[in-house]
C-alpha cells in the first residue's frame, strides 16, 4: 500500500503528458509536438518508401527510422495503458485498461504499431502490408485537438438523415441509368460496357463529373441517356450542398436564438433592478 | 352475406401486412424485412446475370431464383388487390381495387412481374427486356417508409419554377454553344464536330463539367467559346445549388416562425391568466 | 383625320396579339402559342440542316419551312412597327418605332429575319451563316412571358460586384497558373503547353474542373502546381454559389421583413380600434 | 530648414498621385489609369512573348515596351519611396521607407521592377525569368482600388478555421485512398501506379472531380475505391461550399441586427423626447 503512492506520482507525470488539462504548456506540450512531428514524417517516409528510386539507395535508413517510430510509438501505447485508470476513471484498473484499449484512438494507438510485430506470428505477410495502411489511422490523432472539427460533426450527424436519402436517391438513379446504358451501349461497345458492372463504374464516373474519358457513350441513345445521367450529377451536387449550408445557419441561428434568450434575460434582471420604476411609463410603481 | 365477414377477417389479417398502422411490429414486420431484402437480392442478380462468367455457370440457380421472386411478387400483388378496399376505402370494392391499380406503386407492383408474363404473349423479347428495367422501380418501395424525403421533395417541388428557368436558360445557352462550336470546329474536327447535334453532346459534357475529353475544341476560337461554356458550367452549378440552399432555410424559418407564433400564443394565454395583474409592473389591474 | 381612329381599330386589333393584357386568352393566345411553336421547330430544323444524312434528302421540305418560317416572322415584325405606337407610347409616332426597333426584343425580331434578306445585299455569304446564329435569340422571347426569371436576375445583378470580384480574383490564379505550367511543363511537353496561351486554356479547363485530358502535367512540379489549381477549382464554385445562395436567402428575408412589418401596421390598427384600453394594462384611457 | 517646406510641396504633388482621398479625380485619376493600363498591357505582352510566331517577328518592338514599362514603374517606384513619410507617417522618414518597401504592395512593386535589374548581377538567368512571374503582382494593385473583395476576404477569414478542418479531412481521405490504390493497381498497372506519389495526383484529380484521365483504375477494387473517393468529391464540393454560404449569411445577419439596434436605438431616444407621453397610451405621465 506504501508503494502504491510512490507509483501513483510517476504515473501522475506520465498522464500529465497525454491529459487534455496540462499537455498544453512545459514539457508535455514538447512531448505531443513530438509524437505529432514523429507521425507526419512518418507518413511521408511510407509515401517515399514506395519510390524505388529513392528506397532502394536509403532503405536502411528508411528500416532504422521504422524502428524508431514503433520503438517510439510502443512506447507511448505502454504509457498510455499505464495511466488508462487516470485517463478513464472507474474504480476497477483492468477495466479502465480495457475501457481504453477499445476506445477509438486506443485501437488507433494499437493498430499503428501491431503490424510491426505481425510478421512474428507467422502470418501472410501480404495482408500485413495492407494493414500498415491503418497506421495512417495515427493522422487522425492530430484531430483529437482540434475543436472546430465538432461544428462540422454536428452539422452532418444532424443532416444525417437527409443526406442519407439523397445518397439512396443517387444509387437507384445510378442502378437504373447503368441497366440503360448497358442495353444502349453493350452492342456497339461490347470492350467498354460488357455488364452492368462496368456500367456503375461509367455511372459513377458520370454523375461525380469526374469523367476519366475511359469509357463514354457513342450511340445516340447512349449520349441522350449520358446527358440525362450528367445533369442529374450537377443535382448530386446541388442537394448535399443545400443541405449542409441550411445545416450550418440552422446551428447559427440556434447559436442567436440563445443569445438573445441570454440578452432578453438580462434585459429582464436590468428591470428588476429598477422595479420601482414602470419600463413603460417610467412612474413609480408600488411594491 | 354470412361468409363475408369471416373473409373480411383473413383479408384484415393480410391488410396488416401493408397497413402502416400495423406493419411495423410482429409478423408483418418481418414479413415487409423480407420482400424489401427480396427486392435488394433481385437487384443485384439481375446485375450479376449481366456478368458473362458468373452468369453461363450459374444460370439455373438465377433462373431458380428468378421463379421464386415473380411467385412472391405475384402473391404479394393479389394480396394487395384482395385488401385493396381497406387501403383506399371508397364504398365500391371494384373502384377500389382500380384506385390501387393505377395508384404510382400499384403501377410499379404490376409492372415489377408484368415482363415475366408477356413472353407467352408472343410479344417480341427485346421489348420486354428492356421493360425489365422498371423492375427497379421497386426499389422506390422502399422510400415509401422513409419520411425524410418528404422534405427534400416539399423544397425541389417548391423551387420548381426557378429551377425550371435556370434549365431554360442553360438549354439556350447550350443551343446558342453548340452552333457556334460547329462554325469554329467543323472546319478543323469534320470527324468529331460533324453536325450541331454532335456540338450539343461536347455541350452538355462541359457545361455539367464532365469532360470525357472524347471531343474537345483545338482550334483557337474554338477554345475561347469551350472556356466561356466552362466557366459558364460553374454557374451551371451554383445557381441550382443557392436556389436548393435558400429552399432548405426558406422551410427551416417557416418551422421556427410556426414555433415563435405557438409560444407567442402561450405567452398571449397566460397574460389572460393574470390578466388582473399588468405583465410589466405587476401590479393588479382595474378589470 | 376620319380615316385615323378606323386604321387605328384594325391596329388595336393587331396590339391585342402583342399586348401584355389581351395576349392570354382567345385568338392572340393561339397566335403566340403558333409563334412559339414555330421558333421551336426552327431551331430543331436548323439542328438537323446540319446532319447531312437528314439533310441531304429533304432539302427541299427545310427550304420551303425556312421560307414559311421567315414570311411569318417577317410579318411578325411589320405588325410590332405598326403597333409600335401603342406599345411604346410617347407623342411622336417615328420615335415609338426607334423606340420598339432599338429595344432589346425589337433587335432580336429584326436580326432573326435580316440574315435571310442579307444575300442580296452581295455581302460575304459566310458573315451571314455567323449572323443566322442570331436567330436563336428569338429563344429569350419564350422567357418575356415567365416571371419567374426576375427573381434569378435581381438575385444575379444584386451580387454583381461580389461576382465580379471572384472572377478577376480566378482571371489572376488563372494567368499566373498558367506562367508556372509553362515554366513547369514547356521543356517536358513542348507540343501541348507550347506557350503561355496553351496554358491558360489549360488552367481554364483544370480550374472549372472539366478536365478533357487532352493537356495534363507529368513533371513532378507541374503536377504539385496542377494540383493546387484543382483545389481552388473546388474554391471556384464554392464562391460563386455561396454569394448566390446568401442573394436568394437576403431577398426572401426583405420579403420577410416587409410582411412582418406589415402585420405590425396592422397590429398597430387593431390597437387603434381598442384606442380607449391600454394594450398593456387593459385600463380605459383618456382620449 | 528653409528647403524642407519647398520640397514638401513638390512631394506633396507627387503623394497627391497614390494618397486615397486625391487619386479619384483630376490628373492624379488620369495618372492611375494610365498605370493600371500599362499593367494590363504589359501582362498581355507578356503572355504573347511566349508565342514564337508573333515574338520573332516583333521581338524589337516587345523589348522597348518592356524598358517603357520599366521605367515608368521604376519612377512609379522611386516616386512611392520619396512620399512614403506622407503615407506612413511615424517621425523617422527612414522609418516610413522601410515600412513602405516591406508592407505588401510595397515587395510588389519592388519584385516587378527588380528582375530587370538582376542580370547586371550576374546571376543565373533561369532564376531572373522564374522570377519575372513576380510581376503578375503588379494585377494585385487594381484590388488595392476595390472594396468588394473586403466583404469576401472576411468571409474567408472568419471561416479560416472550419475551412482548414475540411482541408485537413481532405488530405487524410486523400493520403489513405493514395495508398489503398497503390496496394489495388500496382501490380496491373505498373506504368500508372509506379508509387504512392503517382497514386496523390490521381487521388487529386479525382477528389476534385477533374478528371483528366491520364491515370484511371482498371481493377475492380480499384474502381470500387474509385468511386468511394469520387462521391467523397462531392462532399469536398458540398462542405466548403456549405461553410462559405453559412459565412455570407452571417455577415448579412450581423448587418440587419446593427440597422435593427440602430433603429431600436431611435426609438428609445424618441420616447425619451415624449418622455412625458406614455409611448403606448399617448397620455401624460407623472415625473
Amino acid at each position: 500500500m506504501e508503494q502504491q503512492p510512490q507509483a501513483s506520482a510517476i504515473r501522475r507525470k506520465i498522464f500529465a503528458l497525454f491529459s487534455e488539462e496540462t499537455r498544453d504548456k512545459g514539457f508535455p506540450k514538447y512531448f505531443n509536438y513530438f509524437i505529432m512531428t514523429l507521425i507526419l514524417v512518418n507518413v511521408v517516409t511510407m509515401i517515399l518508401e514506395t519510390v524505388k528510386v529513392i528506397y532502394e539507395p536509403y532503405h536502411t535508413y528508411f528500416h532504422a527510422f521504422e524502428l524508431f517510430v514503433i520503438a517510439v510509438f510502443t512506447c507511448e501505447y505502454i504509457m498510455r495503458i499505464l495511466t488508462a485508470d487516470l485517463a478513464f476513471p472507474c474504480g476497477n484498473r483492468l477495466k479502465s485498461i480495457l475501457k481504453y484499449m477499445f476506445s477509438f484512438y486506443g485501437l488507433i494507438d494499437l493498430l499503428a504499431i501491431l503490424p510491426f510485430y505481425m510478421p512474428f506470428t507467422k502470418l501472410d505477410l501480404r495482408i500485413v502490408r495492407t494493414l500498415r495502411l491503418l497506421r495512417f489511422l495515427r493522422l487522425f490523432k492530430i484531430t483529437r485537438y482540434n475543436n472546430s472539427m465538432e461544428l462540422i460533426k454536428s452539422v452532418m450527424s444532424e443532416k444525417r438523415s437527409e443526406l442519407g436519402v439523397t445518397c439512396f436517391v443517387i444509387i437507384i438513379v445510378m442502378i437504373i441509368a447503368s441497366f440503360l446504358m448497358f442495353y444502349a451501349e453493350n452492342a456497339a461497345q461490347p470492350d467498354h460496357f460488357p455488364n452492368v458492372l462496368a456500367c456503375i463504374w461509367w455511372s459513377i464516373v458520370t454523375l461525380t463529373t469526374v469523367g476519366y474519358g475511359d469509357v463514354f457513350p457513342v450511340t445516340g441513345i447512349g449520349r441522350f441517356i449520358g446527358g440525362v445521367i450528367a445533369f442529374l450529377g450537377i443535382g448530386l451536387v446541388a442537394l448535399p450542398t443545400g443541405i449542409i449550408s441550411a445545416g450550418f445557419l440552422e446551428k447559427l441561428n440556434e447559436k442567436n436564438k440563445e443569445e438573445k434568450k441570454e440578452s432578453d434575460t438580462e434585459k429582464h434582471d436590468e428591470h428588476k433592478c429598477h422595479k420601482q420604476y414602470c419600463p413603460y411609463c417610467g412612474h413609480k410603481l408600488d411594491e
